[in-house]
């Protein structure tokens, strides 16, 4: 047992933001751990130590009490203070690869059409700005908000989704969620882990939640009257417990589910026994006639309705709703209690005020029309170059063209600092090609811009699919 | 094939939010859902309809261009309106037994002695609206944010953990999480599902978000020292791949993990290949000394740091970060990104504000004079009836009595509106009793008339130790 007093190098900066004593215990701690001050050895008293420091005797105190309450060092009685015998030693594990963080590398300018970015009309600012300044005079609650959302805020859903899309419901039938993606994830985990049936091409998220929540994905194709309802029908899996679903406007190829496969998915989902899940996420932007009636509309024991701020508001909120039955809204409820799941009281505060005083309906209407304009333009430029379905709603279209034009178009494009995504991305086991022109989060002149670059290359992609494939082999 | 025109009975509100044309199309939406018009039925012209109705004719017309995108019905030219041939009917199903929304039942005004809600300064109620006003005058994004966080609040977290704790950290080894439970479900979704042990008792959210999410749970006792980390290295699993430990205050118990133990549990979570993950949930508020070195000093590669906003500003605002390797949270954020999961903006945007301009750093000095006021109040009553070790941090401590001591307390506190928890409500195979004596998210007179509350069921609980359990039995 070695008792003798060990120097200890100690280098305190009194410039830093770290108090003194807190530097003293931080390098006493490293050399303790690091061996350099061995199991039983005693320690410097707090005078000399002080001292030799040069720093008022309480600071090497509060030192020495710190380290004491962790457990690194022992003070007996009248013997002084002494490293504690049953430290084991942890040398530095190496760390990992370290890579560069995508979100601070330099970009250079880019342009994304995507097709989830929307247009927020800034001559509505002021909607905005009332809202927040509402959680601003607020006090915040000192507890954990109830799980479904705040009262007044269900209710204001239930009347926007009832007005906008005619889905009638109480305010216990609506749940506040962080955003699609989320509701989802809330509904799955509510149900037995098996399959879940999704579009074909479709939301990529969706696909991304099942499956990191360790559920199975049955893909069902898609066609112009939307999901395949016939195929979901066939599909031996005897496991699909929910089906997602955009039946308004097909994400991303933009068709309707007809009126007869709605009633035959509610009927085949029935027979399954599986929850419909209704992704409703930007049928307020209909153009031509009133927004398709949702799916829910069939009866919300069968379907969870889900809608989201993100394409009326902006997407950086995280905010939406799910609609469906009373019952299931509490079971969900209470598993998110458990696991304190709770949606975000500011930003719950700020949609409520959003929704009450007439904000969101006033950005949907512009946006509304605005979208009605772009669509239009983007078919006049583009269509003698592509087919383009006639669209019904939202802030994209998809141009039909094959899959080497695409790869051209993509790729010239995307040397002149615009980025388009490309239908295949959205294919898992089918193989549609296209691109998809998102309209939304841009200016009047940058969506100009775009259609100018995009034209271009379309017109220099006309020849690519006469061309000989490029010769591959050793000797090509 | 019935060409007959079909009557149908329509009842139009004027005074109704929807539109009459919306209003029309879904009552015959219905009718021809519950089979009152058959497939192939032609319906009433429009104009016909329309002077039947007292409207527009283009309202009548609005509502066929309607159901007819929706393919609920058919129009041929020059032959007129019909119903789709292919509907299928749908009966309703019959709801679920309705139970009642917790919500929004009327409840006694209760006082919750809860140890995760926290005393906010009203004082400092600037620094809350000052954020929340800068939210309001910026414009919000129009994209998706980082999943990992904001650049400017990443860097905010990154300095106030390293004042506040100690945790030396670059920015980009910070993620923004929506909470302590939601961090841990973030570290559990980028492993390879198994088992994590768990203190017992414990963080409940933490046990539910691991099971909800699949995984099984391997209770570790606890004892003065914290964490008995010689029961996990005895623990016979193998497939042990996170450890969830509140090393610098067990919840709920509030010992501190000590020195020897600490090196002990990196130690034994590098023999098993397992991640650390270290709940700091309340540490910036010890009384004592400084707050204790977080566990994370030991090695970001071995440990991911959780931290919360919900003990030093508001449990309603979601937010918190965890700290780890910057490959670990490229990994997580990656998986986030797939999902949608992104930290909400506005929430962000005021976190940062509040943690620049010093505002977090304000209501954590003037929380933690009141936590120890407070908890010297609570010992001086309550000690005199029961052991309550020394506590270290927080707003919360332990008062050890028998478990029919307990019963008598809660049910008569109950009776007085106070909500007492229980210490065997946060255990799972252990068994301990005591009470869990919140004293943070009230004023100074709810904490006395509490406190008046408990004394007296403390003391008239003193003889029930001695008294004959009660008798059961047929006769008795």
């Amino acid at each position: 047992m070695s008792r003798t007093t060990t120097p200890l190098v100690l280098r305190l900066d009194r410039t830093a933001r770290l108090p003194l004593a807190l530097q003293l215990a931080d390098q006493a701690r490293r050399a303790i751990r690091t061996a350099a001050l061995a199991p039983g050895a005693r320690l410097p008293s707090s005078r000399a130590l002080a001292a030799e420091l040069g720093v008022a005797r309480g600071v090497v105190e509060q030192a020495y009490d710190q380290l004491a309450a962790e457990g690194w060092v022992e003070s007996r009685r009248g013997a002084g203070t002494f490293v504690a015998r049953a430290i084991r030693h942890t040398p530095a594990r190496s760390s990992g690869a370290l890579r560069r963080d995508p979100a601070v590398e330099q970009r250079p300018p880019v342009l994304r059409l995507d097709s989830g970015s929307p247009w927020v009309d800034r001559r509505h600012h002021q909607g905005w700005t009332r809202a927040w300044r509402a959680v601003a005079a607020d006090q915040p609650p000192m507890h954990y908000p109830d799980p479904a959302g705040l009262p007044g805020l269900r209710e204001a859903v239930a009347s926007h989704v009832s007005a906008h899309r005619g889905v009638v419901c109480t305010p216990d039938q609506v749940m506040i969620t962080s955003g699609t993606a989320h509701a989802l994830s809330l509904v799955l985990n509510e149900l037995t882990p098996g399959a879940v049936a999704v579009e074909d091409p479709g939301y990529r998220a969706a696909v991304a939640t099942a499956l990191q929540q360790g559920w199975e994905v049955v893909d069902i194709p898609v066609d112009e009257e939307g999901l395949d309802v016939d195929a979901l029908v066939r599909s031996p899996r005897s496991d699909i417990k929910a089906v997602y679903v955009t039946p308004a406007h097909q994400h991303p190829l933009g068709s309707v589910l007809s009126a007869t496969r709605r009633t035959a998915l509610i009927a085949e989902s029935r027979r399954r026994d599986a929850l419909v899940v209704e992704d409703d996420y930007d049928s307020e932007f209909r153009y031509d006639v009133a927004p398709l009636p949702a799916l829910a509309q069939l009866g919300l024991d069968d379907v969870v309705y889900v809608g989201t701020a993100s394409k009326t508001i902006t997407p950086g909120l995280r905010i939406g709703w799910l609609i469906t039955s009373a019952a299931r809204v509490l079971d969900i409820a209470e598993r998110r209690t458990a696991r304190h799941d709770h949606p975000s009281w500011p930003v719950q505060r700020a949609l409520q005020a959003m929704l009450e005083e007439g904000h969101v309906s006033r950005l949907v209407r512009s946006a509304r029309r605005v979208y009605a304009d772009r669509s239009r333009l983007v078919r006049e430029r583009l269509s003698p170059h592509g087919r383009i379905a006639q669209p019904v709603a939202g802030m994209y279209l998809v141009l039909d063209i094959s899959p080497r034009r695409v790869d051209h178009v993509v790729a010239t494009a995307a040397r002149e600092g615009i980025e388009v995504p490309s239908v295949a991305d959205y294919c898992r086991t089918t193989s549609r090609s296209g691109l998809l022109i998102g309209f939304g989060g841009m200016s009047d002149d940058d969506l100009r811009r775009a259609l100018d670059v995009l034209e271009a290359a379309l017109r220099d992609s006309a020849g690519v699919d006469d061309e000989e494939p490029p010769k591959s082999g050793v000797l090509a």
